[in-house]
């Protein structure tokens, strides 16, 4: 038995960090996935087998002997659970020990939380059966684009598929999508595994992730959004890496200084979303209001930056990919944090190719990293042929 | 009879555009002067004499004989007037012409306007009196720095200081200040030469060069600040011509299309303004209190920046002024209209000439021009000696 599943990447569109004073937010998913390849392996009877994950991009493997799990669980029993549940505090302990167990590289020991999340989410689903999982993803890691809630998301649903609790038609052929209780239900399960890679996280990455579209959210509220369009966006990676929590932090230090002014940002913040979000639903019907709506993206995206800006969450890079997008008359705002991290550039759909690679090449010269993404699609899929 | 005077230029320091929209702003005087040498000519037996005006950073020396001067103002009158008036479109026809008459190069047409405010001011307050007026800058023209309203103030202030108007010590060395009626005599004729480059002037630029220091700004009303300390400040042009009509109206297409975010925006400058006011007004006892002001301006300025450009009036030199100043983590921000013109960059009071001068040198290899000036100094100052 085996199956494969892919679950999006996605960016903030409007409303980081806002988001944490009141103001609404959207995010959306992008079509690039976090790819998961699970095999549950038959019981031999020499051996009791053992769980191997492979995280493909960066040539790891790591193996973990049925018989050592269970010996490591002696004292706390079984993780199995047949309905999504925390991770306690005593088992994450045993979890990182036997992720300590393996040869993680020095430089790598950030993977220590992914991994683990990914051994509880196993564990919890399929408890000690022998498996194979091979993960591989087209997103760039830690740069704010919700690679860790993609990969819980992937993990949650493949163990999920092969144990019974989604009821998909394997006998069909390509990706499939499953209906909206099951997608419930792997999100609740990769939000445990996010809570292990993040401690407190939003939520939103993981329900992005399952469910695709885009997503408005505000004081923990999320209401699903239908895209009109899609949007093509440019992604663009400074690979500068950011505190967030400073970040996150030092706007709330500068609103407690000018706690009326930095209202107000929050305020045009909160407009901004909604605007952005009322453009997305309305229908286009033709090149000219695609048009239309793309320059009023724009426009918006512009405002957000320099909301952004006045917040003192941009950074030299950012601005760097900003100029040399304005030079081709592209709008774009950072994504997520800031201080780093990537940048989004609305790519119109009457903008010719030729530009496009004129513009990612200036980037690529910068040493920046660019993916050109579809914003709003897919949420998670499986796949059993 | 002779007299020296300058008359200082201006920055805004907070609130530009958001100020038509109703928003509090801040502008102060910069130790950049426009200077004016005014002698009355003794009229002489054989000739009538004449009226001569060097721009002598221009080289350019323009001469109106008085028979000419009262040949062009035969039918509607000499322009003699003991108080401060517009001037008629009549008038202005007659003075356009005149100065038309003059060798004014091809590149330079946009000088007629102020060569006829100033022979609109000499001809009202002295009549057909032979006289040399000889007028410098050190402030770049058309750039938003106020050389207008400062051109206007000195020539009205030497002009009012030989005419017995003003009732000057002129016994007295070295640069002289006026009382505040003598101040507001030259304020409202340098508004009626201001009138006549500009069309419809806010009166902000003639006040800020007469009366120095800071003025805090909002629908219209004027409030005199006095900074509690000096402000340094690095004053980067762009050399890039802007279209300041086009950029107010962007601003205000921008709000109609976004009521709701901009007003938000606006009500933000509206608190930065008036935080930054304060601030200036705060006395300053020691370093420490020094620096904490500063890095309170520097904040300041950052926020508003976010929002300038948030209403979309920056341009891609702006941001490279920004670019470099961040990599000495200075703060800056445009001043006037944006599009171009004018970058400020706080220079704080602890920070080595050695980096100044590092920042000063990479801006000018990028082609800009560089000016450091001190912020909220004299007004209008007059010498006879």
């Amino acid at each position: 038995m085996e199956v494969r599943t892919r679950a999006p990447g996605k960016i903030i569109l409007s409303g980081e960090h806002a988001v944490v004073h009141g103001s609404t937010a959207v995010a959306a998913a992008i079509d690039l996935y976090t790819h998961v390849f699970f095999r549950l392996l038959p019981p031999s009877e020499s051996d009791t087998g053992s769980i191997e994950l492979e995280l493909q991009d960066m040539s790891l493997i790591f193996t973990w002997p049925i018989t050592r799990l269970k010996e490591a669980f002696q004292e706390t029993g079984s993780l199995l659970s047949s309905s999504p549940r925390s991770c306690s505090s005593e088992n994450l302990k045993v979890l990182v020990g036997l992720v300590e167990e393996q040869n993680i590289p020095e430089a790598k020991i950030w993977l220590i939380s992914g991994v683990s999340a990914g051994l509880y989410l196993y564990t919890s689903i399929h408890g000690f059966k022998p498996a194979k999982v091979v993960v591989s993803s087209d997103l760039p890691l830690g740069s704010g684009l919700g690679s860790s809630a993609s990969f819980c998301v992937a993990l949650s649903a493949a163990f999920l598929a092969l144990s019974g609790a989604i009821s998909v038609e394997s006998q069909q052929h390509g990706w499939l999508t499953l209906n909206d209780s099951e997608l419930q239900l792997v999100n609740k399960w990769a939000f445990e595994g996010e809570k292990i890679i993040h401690g407190k996280p939003s939520g939103i990455d993981n329900t992005v992730s399952t469910f695709g579209n885009m997503i408005m959210f505000k004081s923990g509220k999320m209401t699903q959004l239908k895209s009109g369009t899609p949007l093509r966006m440019l992604i663009t990676n400074t690979k500068v890496g950011r505190n967030t929590k400073a970040l996150v932090a030092g706007v709330s230090e500068r609103a407690c200084r000018h706690p009326d002014a930095m209202a107000s940002v929050f305020a045009a913040v909160d407009v901004i979303s909604k605007e952005f979000s009322t453009i997305i639903e309305s229908p286009a019907l033709d090149d000219v209001s695609v048009t239309t709506k793309e320059e009023l993206i724009e426009e918006l995206m512009e405002m957000n930056q320099g909301l952004l800006q006045c917040m003192g969450v941009s950074h030299s890079s950012i601005e760097t990919v900003l100029r040399t997008t304005l030079k081709y008359k592209l709008a774009s705002k950072l994504t997520g944090a800031g201080g780093g991290g990537c940048v989004l550039t609305l790519l119109p759909t009457l903008l010719s190719s030729t530009v496009i690679d004129k513009v990612i090449a200036e980037l690529e010269s910068c040493g920046f990293q660019c993916l050109k993404a579809v914003v709003g699609g897919n949420g998670l899929q499986i796949c059993f042929s």
